[in-house]
């Protein structure tokens, strides 16, 4: 067992299961372990499955009988994935309906460790309340904050889907030390249409704000986007996939275009992530004396006086 | 004079000045009012002339001699461009090397109303030191804070080149109200070459990462970036042009394609903020509890531990 972490040398693999997913339940979990080897085969250390890739997209609906769908930590969804990891040496990252107690819901993601142990949880910290994207009904907002994990092959970050919209939360993983940050996520158009220029254009800004946060932060970026059409009494979305892997230069690596199931493999270098913060130090000259209003909803002062605290 | 900023409605125009910096100063004025009155005849209302536009690129070198370029505001160019501003009914933004006190200067933009009034400075609060961008020999750090300008025909913020690689400062301008934020930069190439895949990636990146402010935020984003090339004692730099302005989701509105100068116009709608923020209600769900460790350099915590503060 190798901790490359603390060295500008060494390499990690990671892989990306983008998937449709199917109201056939046990299927989900076959299909993402078929990626999931797949990946691995291909040399995948540390693999990422989509947001709430168990299930449909239970929240295009608010409805009661879908808190069923949710599940325990450790529980049989988590207990099957970590013999995974365990037998293929890989790291995971199991995005789950994440059941705490009675009547409190969250919208997380586990990390499992190749030895098979699970190294914590990371709950979804930023929900979504759009027309069929109704998390809010099914998600309290994550209280564990901003995490890294020192897995065995990499140092790596969760945030999902939502989360991927706010500078603020790849800041705080990548000051945390990660050296990817993993964003599984559920994002499409509503319809099942072709998609306009709108939606392209929408699409193409999900693609940019979050390789604006690998080259602010220089990191890897890994995001991992369902496919297919979903119906639903409230319409129907229709997944955009565009799974990608960026470095920290916001170079795009690997790409699933499109809208097929994909199982994307990148490699990242430590080299080349020294190598980029050393040309544009942004962490040097972060001027921290000026950021505290940041904690603030919106700034209404009067809009000529300056302010010394930012 | 029309306030249109409290209300959803209305559109305003603004211009950026790409142009080459000579070493016969008086020259620099003459292209940038040229280019600011080639804007206002193309409809611009808010102009932005690019970083330290009156002088080349001084600080590829440490020379004392160079701290003579700087000005006082007011001062001789303050004075020549409020005049100008108030003939066109121009909102100008000038960048200037600042002459505060002896031995105390800054990298700052002043704003210019339309009347003709000195709105205020915004000094820049990010301040790089690269090879031939010497910029911590001569520019105080930036004590004003991020600030907004309520102008004749917008709500404006301004922050100076290096500051674009921080979200941070985009966020906190963004706050304040801003509709746009203008980026006056002088950014390129070290060396005359024509530039390599890594120096294309380099520009790409600079694009992108701005991009993703306006898509974070919802404002629009304006960028003017100088051209030609500048030899000095140190070496040589090549600007990379490029200027741009994208809408408040991202989409690029208008490009100074390469490295000519240019005068850029581009037409902003306050409909288009509402609709693209009503669309992507980012700032309801921002996470005010978790971002206050933003202010520390670094999180050096224990990695595994939850940290229920972000």
């Amino acid at each position: 067992m190798t901790h490359g972490r603390k060295s500008a040398a060494g390499e990690f693999t990671v892989g990306l299961v983008q998937m449709a997913c199917s109201p056939m339940l046990p299927r989900n979990h076959e299909t993402a372990e078929a990626g999931i080897r797949d990946a691995v085969s291909r040399g995948a250390q540390v693999v990422c499955l989509q947001e709430l890739f168990a299930t449909p997209y239970f929240c295009q609906r608010e409805d009661d009988a879908s808190f069923d769908l949710a599940e325990e930590i450790p529980g049989p969804l988590t207990t099957r994935f970590a013999r995974l990891a365990r037998a293929l040496d890989v790291v995971l990252i199991v995005p789950l309906f994440e059941r705490r107690a009675a009547g409190l819901y969250h919208n997380s993601a586990v990390v499992i460790d190749a030895s098979g142990d699970l190294l914590g949880i990371y709950r979804k910290v930023h929900v979504p309340d759009d027309p069929q994207f109704l998390e809010k009904f099914y998600f309290a907002p994550g209280d564990l904050g901003y995490r890294v994990f020192e897995t065995r092959h990499a140092r790596i970050g969760v945030l999902i889907c939502w989360d991927q919209w706010y500078p603020e939360a790849a800041r705080l993983t990548a000051l945390r030390g990660a050296e990817a940050i993993f964003y599984p996520t559920a994002i499409g158009w509503t319809g099942d249409a072709a998609p306009s220029a709108e939606g392209l254009a929408e699409r193409d800004a999900w693609i940019t704000v979050q390789r604006g946060h690998a080259i602010a932060n220089g990191v890897y970026v890994a995001v991992v986007n369902r496919v297919g059409v979903e119906s639903s009494a409230a319409g129907v979305l229709r997944f955009w996939g565009e799974s990608f892997v960026c470095d920290p230069g916001g170079r795009v690596i690997a790409r699933a275009a499109g809208e097929a199931p994909r199982v994307l493999v990148a490699r990242c270098s430590r080299a080349t992530l020294e190598r980029q913060r050393r040309a544009w130090p942004f962490l040097r000259d972060r001027r921290i004396d000026t950021y505290a209003p940041i904690t603030r909803r919106y700034i209404d002062a009067p809009l000529q006086e300056a302010s010394p605290e930012g």
